[in-house]
């Protein structure tokens, strides 16, 4: 993996915890983004060469609904770059890792992204992606 | 701030979670450091500019011990580098999120290190941290 593209972090509202990041990183929301077949609204900072996305749910289906009723806000995945992002979910099955993707979706940020199942990487939410080119 | 230092990651053991993150990650851990003052074991691994932290606890008083016991192994926190931590501290005082240190303390990793209170920044607890030269 080449790096940690971002950090998920989920939110109630993006109308509060945007201004609040803003505070906190000391650095303006560059972009925000609907991703419509994941229910989520995004918002993005810069940090060094890794962003931190902020998730809104926009639907009550959303992943992003389920966590915060679940475990309320809070960071939610690490999103690691890769180059090469069917390679590497072959070898992360081969590893024995849980794809939660047979191929790879479209997410956010213009991105080709896999989630592994957390069952497997102590809790933590892991996803894979690769920038669409 | 200047980028995402590291991601602290609670676990139960490190002896069953090291390999796990070197599978994952396909990298070796580099480091152990025990930080006694903290009862915690700590692992690193190198991800691009970012470091991975797992996180064990050596004693029931451990932040960790009583994480893990709440909400089970999982993304504890992050961190960012910081050019000057007393200034950054400073600021982020006057912005109005709580500090947990009124002074920076000694983390691993030969670190000054100061976390803020969850509570101001959407439950995601976050760590300024500056290399001592």
């Amino acid at each position: 993996m080449l790096k940690v593209e971002h950090i998920g972090i989920a939110v109630t509202s993006l109308d509060v915890s945007v201004p609040l990041f803003e505070k906190l990183l000391n650095t303006p929301c560059y972009k925000k983004e609907e991703v419509e077949s994941e229910q989520v609204q995004t918002a993005f900072f810069q940090q060094g060469e890794t962003k931190i996305e902020l998730l809104e749910a926009t639907g009550p289906d959303s992943a992003i609904a389920k966590f915060l009723a679940k475990k309320g806000e809070g960071m939610h995945h690490i999103a690691f770059e890769v180059a090469d992002i069917y390679a590497e979910m072959a070898r992360l099955q081969q590893e024995g890792f849980v794809l939660l993707q047979e191929t790879p979706k479209k997410g956010a940020d213009n991105k080709l992204i896999c989630f592994l199942h957390p069952k497997n990487t102590n809790g933590v939410l892991i996803e894979i992606c690769q920038e669409i080119k």
